[in-house]
């Protein structure tokens, strides 16, 4: 066919958003369609930066499928109303004319379908037909309209298993050692991944045995009492805390009281601020755990559930493209819940631009501090199966870093600033 | 065979030392041997608190093979020397005695070999013949004449895995968020895990950009200097700091100015300190993990070479008792780099309680911040090969937990007092 697919990848990677990128690679060589790629996202494509992905061998491709990480770079760069940035969005145009790019895929979250959705229109006002298709991830799955987002099912499947696998070890050393243990889970305004970590355990038991989200204000006195009851009853306590947890008046609990060596208030680290809290009021010897980008690029312990749907949304994503379908994102569709079944559904932009999926309330437990039989049915399958990487023989995966050969410019430069 | 065996876990747990309980109780079930197991480790042989582990079936213990913590429960509970904690030792030759236990086999790291020394050593002087024999374990790796410790490997090959990992993330992000990513190690007295970070890559502008040990005074400007020229250099930088490290006063940086809520300096966190001074030093966006006892527990992501280590110093002991060998530690003794060969051999305890095994300083680079080829040599082995735990179909590890039964009392109650 004639023309290039342009394809960009948006805010924070995840573990799986390469297997999107292998799959959309994949999917328009099929087609004889040719790929570039914005060198760290939009920013590259309003830098006329882009990567020419046909020198990469097929043996390359496919091994991005299990590597973790943006394969080309990803920004966090918003771009703002079409009056506000309309230079940019004019500058997107001339760029995809200039090296006849006819479809465009932004691989992002709420703000990028946001974005896709402008540029398809500043194309339109300007004349020039290029075909924008959307494509889910996010770590936060806070997407509409999808079941769920590539990249959450890893995290939630990473989560779980690393809150066994630690309370094993807190549950060993609880007699002379660490009685409580805190972990600490992205989610800065939904508490879908602490959700996640319910599924490691079941019964009042089995860790974890207190979930803090961002949703539920804490109460400081009642979760010191779950702890120190807890501790009595089992003998430890695993504490799964959000980063987005904060307190009845509204403050991040990361924010609460935690200087730096500067005497700032120190960014992040809600986990450290509970454990302390536990030990002053409590006594109780504590770890506390932050695994930060860890939990979001562990590829090695990644949910074949969800390396299927990063497959997925990446070739429909091109075959939805090459068909024409602007304006549109391929999500993904639960059609059972026992057996998991899902299908691949097109979704126009503007019913998943600028939303945010909430964490059900009926997620929730009653009490505060846990999940839902609810909860279960809809985060079960996401972490289900496993899709290991191939290791080396050093005892490593074998991740893949491309060739991202740029190519020549053909305009002048654009200056964006900092970025 | 007449009398039984008592097998007793020390210390922090590892995600390989069920393993090693594996091993003991398949060898000696074998030989016709009951397993004794004391709860919570030695403070369950002095209260008496044993467990039979003869309900257990075949299935459930080889399942241990694959399961992380401590089955029967660790503790941090070190004897003293003879004179000053007598009735402790005395203690536990009466409930040997009481419970015809003929073998005794104690699984931990230097404190451990010494207690299991002056058991036999009591056990002698009061007439009553036990083999005692100790079992290396510790993630610290510092243990004395073996070649390493079973636990070590896997918590390596977690820690490269994850920096590389998170590398890649870091990377995609760095254009336009994080510029600094900062992991934190365990390795309180010696960068044998921090060291083994340096196997997630080679070459300067790989990460690890930056390794901090606690053998090599931290050099404020120096640091800030190697990130600078990294940043500009790469575009991003990843550094992996030791919980150990301190200033040139001997100071542990972890406790150098951060203050909780409650104005204590605060336990653990050596990451958000070093990426504060990043932030307000040079103005780079930054991210740090802890992930803490995420990194020893991690058995999803073991190294078979440490499996293999765990299993065969189980089961060496086990033939060493039943021998009377008394007061020796089967030690992993390396035969060969490459390809990497090992065995077990005998080693007398005294030759390993109380001493340490220091990183040796040829493995540290010259300039501080790094590994050298012979490091990487004696590393690389211990992270070879992957044995990943059986999943269940609900996406998580399968691992077991067993019965615990305890063998009913025959002394009277001999409390210990708080532990």
């Amino acid at each position: 066919m004639q023309g290039k697919l342009l394809y960009a990848q948006s805010g924070g990677v995840t573990a799986v958003i390469n297997t999107t990128a292998c799959a959309v690679i994949e999917t328009a060589r099929r087609h004889r369609v040719g790929v570039l790629a914005a060198r760290n996202g939009i920013i590259g494509a309003l830098r006329e930066d882009l990567i020419d992905t046909s020198g990469d061998r097929p043996s390359a491709i496919a091994a991005l499928r299990h590597t973790p990480g943006g394969a080309f770079g990803s920004c966090r760069f918003k771009l703002k109303s079409i009056d506000q940035d309309r230079a940019h969005y004019e500058r997107l145009i001339e760029v995809f004319r200039a090296h006849d790019i006819r479809w465009f895929l932004y691989n992002g979250g709420n703000d990028s379908a946001d974005t896709s959705l402008k540029i398809s229109q500043v194309g339109k006002a300007l004349g020039y037909d290029v075909t924008v298709v959307g494509v889910p991830k996010t770590v936060d799955n806070d997407l509409a309209v999808t079941d769920c987002c590539p990249g959450f099912g890893s995290v939630a499947k990473y989560t779980a298993v690393s809150v066994l696998e630690a309370s094993l070890d807190v549950a060993s050393m609880a007699e002379s050692s660490t009685k409580v243990f805190v972990l600490e889970v992205m989610g800065r305004h939904a508490g879908w991944i602490a959700a996640a970590a319910g599924l490691a355990g079941t019964g009042a038991d089995e860790a974890p045995h207190i979930i803090l989200f961002p949703e539920i204000a804490f109460d400081e006195e009642a979760f010191l009492a779950r702890v120190k009851a807890t501790v009595e009853r089992v003998g430890w306590c695993t504490v799964v805390a959000s980063e987005g947890v904060r307190d009845a008046s509204g403050r991040f609990l990361s924010e609460l009281g935690t200087r730096d060596a500067f005497g700032h208030a120190q960014l992040g680290g809600v986990a450290p601020v509970l454990a302390a809290l536990v030990k002053q009021r409590l006594g109780y010897k504590y770890h506390w755990a932050v695994p930060d980008y860890l939990q979001r690029s562990a590829r090695h312990i990644a949910s074949k559930t969800d390396v299927d749907h990063a497959w997925a949304v990446g070739k429909a994503a091109v075959e939805l493209a090459l068909a024409g379908r602007n304006a549109v994102m391929p999500a993904i569709i639960r059609t059972s819940d026992a057996p998991y079944r899902w299908k691949i559904e097109a979704v126009p932009l503007d019913k998943v631009a600028n939303r945010e999926k909430k964490l059900p309330k009926g997620f929730i437990r009653r009490d505060g501090h846990g999940i839902t039989a609810a909860a279960r049915r809809y985060l079960g399958p996401l972490v289900r199966g496993e899709a290991p990487p191939p290791y080396g023989r050093d005892g490593l995966p074998k991740y893949v870093r491309l060739k991202n050969v740029a190519v020549a410019r053909r305009l002048p430069a654009y200056p964006i600033g900092d970025t």
